[in-house]
């Protein structure tokens, strides 16, 4: 018999945090913090909000997306019968909203990656696609050396420029493979299905990155996607996970800026994410989320779930086999 | 060629109300009853609404989905490819809410079995799961025993307590077990995706009940999860259906409590449900319906759908064979 | 590396409109006509607006569908990686929307059939789906004779009358098959799943025309379906493209009139329509799309990409064989 | 103290229809009927749905207007301080939704007049302002010649013609006039603000019709101006109160079809409507509530509250003065 | 020339904490908590959320209130022209949301009132106004004797029960009254247009209560209403303000479960709280906001600024005269 | 009798445009231009969108607020009650938007200046309100100097820095008056009652600024209101009108970045407005509508209709006296 409250994680994290309450709060009155922890430094795994989006090119509002995002993850959490080790295990703190340059690109993009060097294990939750570029200079820094990527996307973001314009959410990989941040023999996209130019295309696979479109994973079943995905980023180098929700199809993710109809399933992204066991992740994001175009929710809830799983597979990673379920 | 309005009850409906009409009203002007139907009591198959919520741990609101149900089941009934019998053949009513005791609980579980025990084949709308409990306590009274349970939901619902609560819609079928109203042997649950700690699991599957995941439904065809659920609830004892809406993936139902990601798709849902031809269904329910949450009202429309597929088959067992489509 | 902006049509379209501007429009900012064109008339491709809903027997507001569609379709155009020859390579205009006699229903066909009259190779963004009758009738005039049809919808729409009025959007194909305007040997409809009489379902099927229910789409693959619309409509006759939006399932589709669960979702009817290279198109509409219960604009979208797609293939016919991608 | 519940019809209503009920069902359970009225027929005051929108020249979807009604007057009903006596002293009945000859617009005129003289005392809920021409050709040969007309709008709605179609929702008075179903020296708008050519203005005022603006209103007193629309319509003949929702302002009636800025405020309608205790009202309409454009119900719940005061003007004229508040 | 950001406390916030920052972030950046405070704990003014929302009797979710109101209060604080003195020169702390028994009435209205004692001087968000009940039974016994009670609302709430239930939101003050916990000859409701029964009037105003109804502040002047209120408890006697947010307008809060028609525009009630400068206030609520049914959180907004002009009071009690604006 | 059709301007428009059509488009058909003009360059009065909204500190959108001004203006034009003389009497183009330097903030305004340059008489639909600063920049050179200022909203947006940036839609007047694009002696604020500092409210005034504070105009009349600025700016020296949508309060203006309440009225700034027939106006901007917040278009008619009334001034000036309505 279970002595755990379901559906939420105050309990736990009450304890943990060494605080005395009356009585576990649920779900809908917990704190509006990242799975609702009352952490907010010092943790193994950092989760930060990052409210940038001057790099948008169609709608507005990725601003909001930490916000979102904290308040949908108070429903996920713990474990799930897709990856039983419980991620409540692990020691994590919301670290809160990095400063920016409001009005200010290339200030901000300093800005965030000074920030981003002060953490271990990072989470991130954006914010446009644009963010991760300066996640990935402090990454590579960090870790000194080109990183393998695991990149769900609807769009190949390796455009040199947009509208005339070279720092957006739409050019942010393309410098990343040239300031070698990345090794694109070891970066795979996932989910692509995006409007782009034949040259745009084969520069990206000329540099030896892998296209899994949207198709193909619809065709497929997720455990071939997941084991190619594994054999391209293999599992002894360092590996960064950038999760764009609008690879999700805008059925499923109507709160971002550039829905692409077509789209990956939350089931299919979920079966994918909880198979990607053997990677060496060293830091995450979540990106494009943009509440003001959501509905009831679910696009954050999509979001809050993919850091959970990223989650549930680091617990896995020191807790050992599941259970027999 | 027909004679037959399309896409709405009210012409069939009136004249078996014995009432006279200038024309047939369209579906968007037809009565706000379940199916449309101006019969109100002592029908064959009686649908009731339960505007019951006190049960919920995140989202409030599900006490509004029997009227959002009512709305959207006006464009659902008559006849469909996937089961040919009307379901406009069988004599139905709308016998209205049940009254309950706002805000205490234990009264209006009370409340509810008692009202439940006035009818011979009733079908409800909730109201949040909790509803289920009083529904299956009247439903096994009548019957005289544990009843087979074909149970589609994103969570187990066999918590021992939820928040230190032991009457929530997360405790609803650890006390069905408990007391006898379902034979666990004859219980499966299709959807599950939930967090939900492992003890909870295994206490559920060790009483005998069969968990078939939400992926395996994404992995598998819906003729063979239809094959073993009739497999495990057999064709000649006494079985109750109960439906939460939230199942289904949140890009078709957003307007419920606690939306789970990656769950079935609406297809998915339609094409187990014609196929459970087998089974001695006697009572049904749909719960979890929030329409402050929905959106175009598609998660109504999924409700009254699956209400008009079990009506569906229940002409079926008494019309005879189909039609070759 | 691509000198091509992503996302959007504005410098392609400024060249060709000889438009001087400072810089390109990002897509929020690109004009709102369809694909962000500047030329509104004398194009190889017109594009219409006819902003009808008279014939709606549940929820209205298809006329406001062509000021949605246009604005979605900002988002959509270029080459995609499923069908690599450029839209904008083609002469496209949006010649506005059709004009009608407001609140008359009988005059406003005509209306519609006359303005169509006018027009080599037409797409039309309704209103609901009986403007594809008056279409059809200017289509089959035009090209002298009767044509085949792809139809995608939840419906069949061959009914003979709908709550005993003769002219709707769901008696539309009886209609169209009486007249003679469509070859019912060359009519496939794909997604039906919608509550229907046999009677109904026979007189279609009775006619020669070819019903693909959503299951069966479910339950195959896109290429298999692609294969049978061809085989059907062949690859000499003029063939006509209807795309009654809600084909698709609510949770891609929730802004239209009359939802149907159960429905293809948006990556099937994508995966269809670019495979659909044969046949000879010589005009499509897309329908049904109802703004004030869209969501995220994700119903108008999915419309924008579908005639996108239609003149991807379009475009295909005349560029040669594509890059291998 | 009281035994009354408040908020809510229901144990009131109960009583009054001889059926007994466990509990009285709180706001939220009440049935979606006018002010949860269970009497259907045969009651002094009769209140019907006329679910027609087909004189629309903006936004659609006036056709939901009575269901949305139904739904938020349950919240209504009673006693206010406003004006005593109570509504629920008062015999009514929900008589369901007229029937309509759908697409249909002449077809559906004369449908409407032809069931509205079925009734005594009628209370309409539209559909759009169009619907009130033949109520108004009922009302007044039931009564025998033109009657006073208490008109709320934005819109003079005396257009010759709008976009050349001479039957709309803005040409319904002109065509009154003309008809001598009202008399126009006993006439008066309240609110009007919209744009209108001088032509038609005076042609209006040249008729006798009094046209208070909104300005007015805003800048005078409610108990001013309802003292200027009694000593127009007089005490003692026979007189017709429409109110169109679009005399409010859009921040307070958004679900509307032609909105306009500047408008009424709630207080204000309600302030002069409790002082129009002279007038001797035989019918009423509220019409152009369009449920798909209203937030949070706000504008069903102003037409909820327009009957529920015209009720209470009615059981206060039998009911004698109202207590020392 | 200033160094103060506007529109948002980081910086100031950031400095008080102690905390160092890059940067100040903007508003749409800020800490989700009640005025951005970083500070927990053992402040001069403790804010608390009360997500409890079982004492509803029609739209649920009053529970997220809380949650709203603090991403709301981002926007307001500092200093405004109405009321100089600047909040953020108070010692404020964000204390978290009250733990409750869930869907358990009676034991989560004793832990309200056991938590509500910690605190000197409390501010509430609710949660349904039923709250107020145990944090008046608090602040009574803190302060030793019945307080003045300044009371915002549509509705008197004064019900002996409602729907045959004693403790509701709207039985809340008659229960205060009988308990002793307030002062009836020095409580004061204002916005009073709720249906009422004529014996409830007159038992609320028998007991001593004034009311001011909605309509005397339309006809009234803010300033005459303030010193009427003023006048009524005094500047002597521990006095508490309770707002319920439907006091306003729908169309000003329409995010509430119990809106009422006519009720009190933005502008009156923060021009008559501004004025309300001479009254001892030890502790105040704001109740009743409903998310799900706010629209670009409007309504949350409101709530936030009435608790940020009672700060301002405050502040200015202790900053002596204001500057000439 | 009239032959203008109302709510529109289709068939005024088809003449002026020389476009012959079959009959003239209802108002939910006419073309999504300023007014539905098709008129797109050379006039007299030239109307542009300004997507730019890297001003914002709050929430992101305002880009998208000439095309939602666009769709509204539809509703508005010709003649009103207000100002006989009729707007469509003009000769107005709509220019199309404003090209920008995506992301960067300084090239856009400097972009913004230049486009603006190019234009005699120009009305802007913003974008923020930071595209004021560039607009004025051109407005003064192109007239020689310092203009007059008649500026709505709810802040003073004369902050020397916002969160320690110096260009935002908070400084921009600072700048503005520093720059000497406007005269400060000629300069008036209204609706004002953002939360500010009191050096910013000093620096302001001091400069010779008036600021009428929102609760001036809800205390007052708006004849008075209209005087003093007439008073203030005068009738001789060349005057610009600012008008940011903010300065409504939230209930008739959800849909903007940093709403305040306790905002002025719809009727209020209409009636203001109106009366504002002296000053020499040369240009005009509404600004800060940002659609993903607003609700059934309201914000955005509101601002279609300030642009409605600024052009019926202009149009009154040249036309004569009104007709005694």
């Amino acid at each position: 018999m279970s002595d755990q409250p379901p559906n939420s994680p105050p309990s736990g994290q009450a304890e943990r945090s060494g605080k005395r309450r009356d009585r576990p709060l649920p779900t809908f009155a917990a704190r509006e913090t990242f799975f609702g922890t009352e952490k907010m430094a010092n943790a193994e795994f950092s989760i930060a909000g990052i409210p940038f989006d001057l790099g948008t090119t169609n709608r507005a509002g990725a601003r909001d997306g930490p916000a979102a995002v904290r308040r949908a993850s108070r429903m996920v959490g713990g474990t799930y019968p897709d990856l039983w080790p419980d991620l409540y295990g692990l020691d994590i703190a919301d670290v809160g909203n990095f400063s920016l340059y409001m009005g200010q690109l290339a200030d901000s993009l300093d800005a965030i990656e000074r920030q981003a060097m002060a953490y271990d294990h990072l989470l991130s939750v954006g914010g446009d696609h644009l963010v991760t570029l300066p996640l990935l200079r402090a990454a590579s820094k960090r870790r000194g050396g080109p990183l393998g990527l695991v990149h769900f996307d609807a769009h190949v973001d390796t455009w040199a420029e947009t509208f005339q314009v070279p720092f957006t959410h739409g050019t942010n990989f393309r410098i990343a493979i040239e300031e070698g941040l990345v090794d694109p023999k070891r970066m795979v996209q996932i989910g692509i299905r995006c409007r782009v130019e034949p040259e745009v295309w084969h520069w990206t696979s000329d540099q030896g990155v892998t296209i899994i479109s949207a198709e193909e994973v619809h065709l497929g079943r997720p455990d071939e996607i997941a084991a190619r995905i594994v054999d391209i980023v293999g599992t002894s180098g360092d590996t960064y996970l950038t999760f764009d929700i609008d690879c999700l199809d805008p059925s499923c993710a109507p709160g971002t800026g550039t829905p692409e109809v077509g789209g990956l399933l939350s089931w299919q992204t979920r079966a994918i994410l909880t198979r990607l066991k053997g990677p060496r992740f060293i830091g995450m994001d979540v990106v494009e989320v943009a509440p003001a175009y959501d509905v009831a929710e679910i696009t954050a809830l999509n979001a809050a779930a993919v850091m959970a799983f990223y989650l549930g597979l680091q617990a896995k990673k020191r807790e050992g086999p599941e259970p027999t379920g």
